[in-house]
């Protein structure tokens, strides 16, 4: 059994005290939330503390807290020399207190409240300063997921920028789909299964080969009246870039 | 029965060839392709010709071939009086020459030759001059897809300027990620849970509301240091652009 004490009560905490839950070998002993109410159904609410100095050592404790709080809670924490990890993409690992033994664990997933994930299927990334803590991460991350890394500060870097690339801004990217659909009484869902293909598409072939579209083919007639098309200057500007960006990429190959 | 004429044999027409070929009440009796070869082993080679004067009249004759050849080739067909419908997103129903009637059957996917594609859920886009036609061609699509919508050429011109935004230019968010990922010895596949989970939220939220990452956050201490890290200009304009717009569109909400 290995025990599990979690700071924090946003998204990224919120599946994991699920999924741990569901886990046998696995046992959360505390969770940290600042506001209690935010956790109310989730847990035992016996093992809630609003009082960081009252959380206690476990065989990993895991801070989930904004990019920006890691530091001072990894500081805050009461004990030392316990395996403690953050679950920030673009922190490094040493950015943790060196009281205790350093570690991350990144799931490298995108989470809202309001939408369940197939956690078995969330890529762990993973990370510790000895061997033996890195080998309990391990054994920890396979309760969870299928899918477990071992991927190094530097990397993991890379990894949220990626990530920040072919989530958050293609996430946008759909939100301006959105918008010019609306303006247009389009029902959005028309969409839908482009957006699917589009993602599945990537499984099967590479993006480079994946890439169609009036920018690919340099169809200049059509570039030009869909710029002239756009009216608010964001999607102006992003249509220009990425169009360029396209053409300009497979100049480079 | 629909007797049914292709004019094309791009990526499009592969597929409608395949599907229009699947279903008993539809029929295709000619194909036009300047290069046989390219339709080899995709329908009997009797009815495939390189002489477009060649081409007999059908119910519904369609026009897949590059948008800036479609005025061209609209104009070279020998016959009048006939249904003859374009394929493309971005073009009016009236860039068709006035000798036929003129009609739209716009299939909102991405097609690659060497990914199958299930038809039964394409959106298809139709438009026609005429009742009578559009009921043709609403019959047609039926055959072929249960997604079916009525839309008009300025609605369409929206609709595929929305498409490149969502699909396109999706795709080439994707291309970066995999760049990113390949410099720093990260496998790609990483990533493809991520990819497939923010294409099948917005199906559930919203993609307002799906909105995560650093700039909805306003983490500036994430996004500068992201900044930093791109050393490519393009991948760097690309990240400040979208980066600014997300936190744009909230203020407008």
């Amino acid at each position: 059994m290995i025990s599990v004490a979690i700071i924090g009560s946003g998204n990224v905490a919120h599946h994991l005290i699920k999924v741990i839950s569901k886990s046998k070998n696995l046992e959360i002993t505390q969770v940290f939330a600042r506001n209690k109410d935010r956790l109310k159904g989730l847990i035992d609410p016996q093992k809630i503390t609003s009082n960081l100095a009252q959380i206690k050592p476990a065989d990993v404790v895991i801070i989930c807290v904004t990019d920006g709080s890691v530091v001072a809670v990894s500081k805050e924490i009461a004990f030392n020399n316990q395996l403690v990890v953050h679950t920030a993409g673009s922190l490094n690992l040493d950015v943790l207190d060196s009281k205790n033994r350093k570690g991350v664990f990144y799931p490298l997933q995108t989470f809202s409240k309001d939408k369940e994930v197939d956690f078995s299927k969330v890529p762990l990334c993973i990370e510790a300063e000895n061997e033996k803590d890195l080998q309990l991460l391990e054994v920890f991350a396979h309760e969870l997921s299928s899918s477990v890394y071992k991927i190094d500060s530097q990397q993991r870097k890379a990894l949220h920028v990626s990530a920040v690339f072919v989530s958050n801004f293609v996430n946008h990217l759909y939100t301006i789909g959105n918008a010019i659909c609306q303006e247009h009484q389009i029902p959005f869902e028309i969409l839908h299964p482009l957006i699917q293909e589009t993602a599945q598409k990537i499984m099967h072939l590479s993006p480079v080969q994946a890439q169609t579209g009036p920018a690919i083919r340099h169809d200049d007639t059509i570039t030009q009246m869909h710029e002239a098309f756009l009216l608010e200057e964001n999607q102006k500007n992003i249509y220009k870039l990425l169009t360029q960006s396209i053409q300009d990429h497979v100049k480079k190959l």
